[in-house]
């Protein structure tokens, strides 16, 4: 029986347009006239033709405008042993994201990017001066401090209770993930990243890779924050329990029965940026949990997603595979946070940039009119530009 | 017998200092304690403290203002068929690039990184209009002009004339990018860049590297701009042949043998880099080669060396192995002309972002200052920094 939030969830997600393929294949054929040898340019070529496909225009797309939307939030399960980080650690990241102290937001703040730090479900009780309840500020800015959108203080431990969250909750917490999109879109942000904070969300991201890939546990499941051995065994058994029971629910049975608060308001910031037509990059693993869990609910959600590194979380094959996207680099990261999006947004500001600024031989013109027009002196206006 | 730009290049390059050692210790502890798991931001980590080592800094370290130094020239080798493109290229390219409409050069316009364009060579002669004499502008910018440093219309066919220049213009040569990295520190430069143009230079580098790596023409010899079966088989040969010639040459008498001007200068480029603690990247396969023949000169250059992507050129391998250095990405480029250092440069940003703004769990002091810090309701002026 469908709640409330369930239903205003599907009504959203079925708003999710084709990407243009008039724009993508006039980007393509750009991109072989531009004066280099046709390919040369690599997969820079491929994400200027993507980007085209997102918002309809060949080239000259603004992007320099940049937000990461992290969402905190606790996990029951780590009362299993899955983790190795005790939970204060969700708290104490989630207080230093607006301070940019951390891996990811020291890195957004010195690029100037911005970040919107959103408390789906953090277990301790963030203090009340550094929480908002608006993600857009009165002057239209993204929120400086943390959103609060908290649905409970952490999941429920589904191994011993059976559930994460209840179905309303999932459907909820999906929905907090479209606002984000929404409010970034209010924002003027043109390219997004997706990031989390979760202690014990590696188990949670896992089992929802394992369920909607169909690899085994062994096949995904890892050391996430640095489990020891007696860790990872436990680890691979709630995972693989926990699989075989929710792999023929649907995306929000799954979500509710395993999964987390992070991961569902994940998945639906992607389904929403989709939605609005917005680029968005997915960072390490736990990011791309959700990007296959929004995939599940709608797969066009892919046309508009980038993967940024390759994680050294095993289970990230299964679901880039799943998604159909090659990632963009492979650093060794695995911090999680959303800290591969920078240096995936300059990629794909590269490649906009020399689709944007290249010419064609014809229009670079350099054996007719451009020889001449140097002639006529006008030369130092051209650089002038 | 050494002539004076011999003698003047020679103490030129023992003034490549050791990296500072203790710097790098210092940084390595710093991202030990930072408030993170010990190596999650994986590369980047690395980064940071190699950085430590060439500038002597921990942290806070300027490297926003970048610039790709890119020496054009021809080769007579390319009489032998071993090249797809005709030399007007390098012509054109040469005088497109501060147009900044090139595969390189549009990054870098749109990045805001300055481009250092020396003509150590070109065939064709290029107007006067486009052209200085100085490297750095009066008011200490780098030239936007086109710097003439030409040393010949091209080297000479060294398969037919047994070489491709004198060994006194092979020391100038290097003396010129020497020269270009001195402008660039001039200029304020704090991160640079090295790239090519030179219709054939695919063949020289391969020489270059094969005559210094050992691995056989097999190994090493691709297609570069785009060549087809017979244009292979040609290419094979001449550099097989030319290895085999020049591999017991001296570093000055390889490049005289069967190199080019551009290659040398690239090469002195790099040892002028190193000698002023600049940082300098790498970009794909012919710049890999003169920075393999930098190494062969002092091998201490790799110190300040940063490599970009894995170019797609068969011989890349071998070189980035005698460097002793990783590709950071790979996008399947193969462009040349320092495409690949603009997201080089940003994911060196990224690296000494995190190192210079994230806090180790110490000064976060989130269990205690912080948390009292923000009672008193401090929190919006840290927010304001």
């Amino acid at each position: 029986m469908a709640n409330e939030y369930e239903e205003q969830l599907m009504a959203l997600v079925g708003r999710i347009d084709e990407p243009d393929h008039e724009a993508m294949a006039a980007a393509e054929k750009r991109q072989e006239f531009l004066a280099k040898v046709p390919g040369s340019l690599g997969r820079l070529e491929d994400i200027s033709v993507k980007i085209a496909g997102i918002t309809g225009k060949v080239k000259d797309n603004d992007l320099k405008k940049q937000c990461i939307a992290i969402f905190s939030s606790d996990n029951g399960v780590v009362q299993e042993g899955v983790a190795s980080a005790p939970q204060s650690v969700t708290f104490s990241q989630t207080i230093n994201f607006p301070r940019r102290i951390t891996g990811m937001s020291s890195q957004a703040k010195y690029f100037g990017i911005d970040v919107l730090d959103v408390n789906v479900g953090v277990k301790m009780d963030i203090p009340e001066a550094l929480c908002t309840k608006d993600m857009v500020t009165e002057d239209g800015r993204i929120a400086r401090k943390i959103v609060d959108r908290r649905l409970a203080a952490g999941t429920k431990n589904f191994v011993k209770e059976g559930e994460s969250m209840t179905r309303e909750e999932a459907a909820h917490a999906m929905l907090i993930g479209f606002e984000a999109a929404d409010a970034m879109k209010k924002a003027g942000i043109e390219l997004a990243g997706v990031g989390e904070m979760g202690i014990g969300n590696t188990t949670t991201g896992s089992i929802m890779i394992g369920a909607i890939t169909g690899v085994s546990a062994d096949q995904l499941v890892g050391r996430g924050g640095g489990l020891d051995d007696e860790g990872l065994a436990i680890k691979r058994k709630v995972v693989g329990d926990a699989v075989e029971r929710v792999k023929d629910m649907d995306t929000l049975g799954k979500l509710s029965a395993a999964g987390g608060f992070d991961i569902a308001a994940m998945a639906g910031c992607y389904l929403g940026c989709a939605k609005n037509h917005m680029p968005v990059v997915i960072d390490g693993f736990i990011s791309i949990s959700a990007a296959v869990v929004a995939y599940e609910v709608n797969p066009m959600v892919a046309e508009y997603m980038f993967a940024s590194h390759k994680s050294t979380e095993i289970g990230y094959v299964a679901a880039i595979e799943k998604l159909g996207l090659k990632p963009m680099f492979d650093l060794g990261m695995r911090l999680g946070e959303g800290s591969g999006c920078p240096i995936a947004f300059k990629v794909i500001e590269a490649a906009e940039g020399s689709m944007s600024l290249m010419l064609t031989l014809e229009e670079a013109d350099i054996n007719g009119g451009y020889l001449e027009h140097i002639k006529e002196g006008h030369f130092l206006d051209d650089l002038d530009d």
